[in-house]
């Protein structure tokens, strides 16, 4: 058993934004030589979230649009009396910080239609850091 | 330590639709031997998600009931220029592909009105993947 | 490898509360020895959640506010009829029962403003039951 962890930094150029980084997930899976175990990928931001959806183009824009609708910026927020970002916080409390996905045969368990992507909620910035980290055998 | 993974396949009759999946979660635990350890349920369709609640008829209407509302089948959404199916990926989205269960004692750490359920969001469908993974010794 | 799991139990003094509970965290990653794993908090409760955010009071005071707007409590839920908290099911199933987070150096990986809290959804209550469970080497 063992615990292989790396950590990636993005940029992002708006404020919302999905950022596909499968490919920088199997690349950890398959760095840590684990063939059977669990994939943990976390951002360190409470401004953004890590969710798993279908790589499209149209829904890309449709998930956007719903966050948009459903935290919107303006509405009085108590936190924007310091800051001027409480819906990026919001969205971010009700999607989650990280999702955890198995590894079977040295790949993770990542259906036909499932890609994993960075939220960013509260862009653009410089810097974002997420933890991928797999602990299998 | 020891990784035990599982698949389980399921069939939904419904377009949204809760199904019960404790006993399965509970029997994979059991025959993984594992005592002490973590088990994940983790669906491998993003127009479809894991989560933990009361099995109460009224409750998993009202689950039910409360998606349908907030993610409005007929919006215009841009991916149904494609598909018809924006509603139920945006619900997965947000409600996210699994669950993680602490196990201790060799039974899930579920409390008394804790069950974990696999929520169809695009149904009806055959052969939805469900991945039960328990990680422990 | 090994996994160490702690319970806390928790009294909550309204409805809807956060409880900051990072200090009970960091205190069982630092009893557990692990110094590279997986930390998961996890609620034995589903008219509870357990999310990451910043501590802040105006931001708290948001997150309250917009599960109120989102899951009102007067609705005719048909879990009503035998129960008067579906709101609170409602709010618990879409954020959740748990969070996973990477361990490094000793230290769950959380960013410089993310806090780990324990939302009260249906309170007040006493003895609520949260597990604390490090897996790693």
């Amino acid at each position: 058993m063992k615990v292989f962890t790396r950590r990636i930094s993005l940029e992002t150029g708006r404020r919302r934004e999905l950022i596909n980084i499968t490919k920088e997930v199997r690349r950890v899976v398959a760095e840590s030589g684990i063939r059977d175990g669990l994939c943990t990928v976390y951002t360190m931001h409470s401004t953004s979230s890590v969710i798993v959806n279908e790589d499209e183009s149209g829904l890309k824009s449709d998930v956007i649009a719903k966050i948009g609708e459903d935290f919107p910026r303006d509405r009085g927020w108590a936190h924007n009396r310091i800051d001027d970002n409480a819906d990026s916080h919001l969205a971010g409390a009700y999607l989650g910080p990280s999702v955890s996905i198995p590894v079977e045969g040295g790949q993770p368990d990542l259906g036909t239609w499932q890609s994993v992507f960075f939220l960013e909620l509260d862009g653009p910035r410089s810097g974002r850091k997420v933890v991928i980290q797999v602990m299998g055998e």
